[in-house]
């Protein structure tokens, strides 16, 4: 992309995203519904949302805490192996994918999946692969730190080849085993957040220790992020943009036992064109990697939302209501100028 | 070590502490000197300590602080490489040691060594060879954070190989690499501190983000965890305890931006002694550890502090006035009984 003064993006989709609830959700929607035109609703709430009751409830929550915004929440639902055709019928209407957690990996999933049997979970992703319901996945073992993303390849080959008809969302990768594995399966498909693709381990524990840098997966090595960046860059028609923004207030950041999220939200989009062009990507490129490519591979069609940003300093406030963006008081190269509705 | 109830340890050695300066030095000064007989004091104070004036005034204001305890500061000069035959003979009755830190690798090394140049560094290392001054070394490239203690160690065997007769400390070896290391050349000798016997990145990272078990250099990966309990519970004569205590107040670990250091001073004794019963390690190699190994390594004879531990259960305190401890408010298997002078 070469270095311009002003970039349009349509329709920008972030397909990976945490609202939480109550007063959080009522601080901090606004700053996606801004500037996206949909977003995947990530679904571990407490307790998580795992009937038609529930996904209904929390969108009328979601779309009360965004006001006028034009905005799309697409709803998931939290996977579990009792989910049958019948049940997956009678919410279908109301959600766009499920997500699977492992149990205990990540804020507030203790009630996932802790086995991986296929035959356990047949009846539940034949249902949803009959129904083209796509599966997302945090992809992540017991195990050490580092190798948690790279074990937990081998149960993606597991899925995808069990449930070739399946759409599996590998959320959020962090590292080159991923990116190997979405080249070898046809239903293998992933996300990438904006951090992930800006930072290393260095950047989180180097140097001084950075709560607001800290998240699950934990920021890999440098060549894995170069593996990420590759496929970012060249808009591969299976990646997708999903922030996993993933707000806490700042007290449970800055504290001894800090709870794992970065808060991207408000700053995604100038980050992404920064980082385009800094790299001399296209933005042919950036509009699939941030829209493009999830309209084609969930077969959603978002809102027209064009987003005007500008190559101009915008220095990254301290807090949005309580929760520290990556980047706080730093200064970053885009602006958004100006939101229309075509 | 079979599972007793009581264990004395003579001449308890901390071949590596941080005591600070100042307020802080006043705070946690005695946390040491009441349990070991004496210990290695770093130099990487601001500005580091690099003088004749300045280690003895250092080491008074160190006497001062502990009061009537009976203690040693073994105190070390900041390595410069300016530093000749002749100011090492004026300064060689104060010191029992020298650190050298690579330029601005962790709190207070901004003024350290940027190249490893051994003709640059030959006048000073030949002049501590032939006096016998022990060189102690931070071993940490600027690389990445899980990489730079094992890039490091190409460093060390050029230096090991370059000055035979300089006996090198390898200062809190966190790696396998290191450990390998210390196997191959006969003048390189470590230290290890307790938390690294202890911890992996899972504990600092795996979870919630841990920032009192956050140090440089970072705890590493389970199979080096394993490289170094090995040689420290077979209390191989190359190793030596060296605690790395390093106090930072607890708004600076609790922080946007964390410090690096562990405390460890208090409990450290007590830590081991659970470690080494745990692991059906001797008492004898555990005595290895902590004194034995490093008198022959150093040539030094402490005084003989006789510190009489038992299996009863001590919840470890907050913090030591304004200073958390590793395992702050949980129970520890060993206490201190008793401290006696033989």
């Amino acid at each position: 992309m070469p270095s311009t003064h002003q970039v349009t993006l349509n329709a920008p989709l972030d397909m990976h995203l945490h609202l939480r609830d109550g007063e959080m959700l009522n601080h901090i929607a606004s700053a996606s519904a801004k500037t996206f035109s949909a977003a995947i609703i990530m679904p571990n709430l407490v307790p998580p949302v795992s009937s038609k009751e529930e996904v209904v409830a929390y969108k009328k929550r979601i779309l009360s805490a965004i006001g006028q915004e034009d905005f799309t929440p697409y709803m998931t639902l939290f996977f579990k192996p009792s989910y049958d055709k019948a049940f997956l019928e009678s919410v279908q209407n109301e959600i766009t994918a499920i997500k699977l957690y492992p149990a205990g990996i990540t804020t507030n999933s203790e009630g996932g999946v802790s086995g991986f049997d296929v035959e356990e979970l047949r009846p539940a992703l034949e249902a949803m692969a009959e129904l083209n319901i796509p599966l997302c996945v945090h992809g992540e073992t017991n195990g050490f730190v580092m190798d948690r993303e790279a074990e937990f390849v081998s149960i993606y080959e597991k899925l995808a080849t069990a449930f070739p008809k399946l759409k599996i969302i590998m959320e959020h990768i962090t590292t080159k085993a991923s990116v190997d594995a979405l080249e070898k399966f046809e239903n293998l498909y992933a996300t990438i957040t904006v951090h992930h693709l800006l930072i290393t381990l260095d950047d989180v524990a180097g140097g001084m220790l950075q709560p607001h840098l800290f998240c699950k997966p934990i920021a890999k090595r440098p060549e894995d992020r170069e593996a990420l960046l590759k496929i970012a860059l060249e808009g591969h028609p299976k990646v997708m943009f999903g922030s996993d923004s993933a707000p806490h207030p700042k007290h449970a950041k800055e504290a001894c036992g800090c709870a794992a999220g970065v808060f991207t939200a408000p700053i995604a989009l100038q980050l992404l064109v920064e980082l385009f062009e800094k790299n001399d990507a296209s933005l042919e490129n950036l509009q699939a990697f941030v829209s493009g490519n999830a309209q084609n591979i969930y077969g959603v069609t978002p809102g027209n939302k064009k987003v005007l940003l500008e190559k101009k300093a915008f220095k990254v406030p301290a807090d949005y209501k309580g929760v520290v963006p990556m980047y706080a008081e730093e200064e970053i190269a885009y602006s958004i100028k100006e939101i229309t509705h075509g």
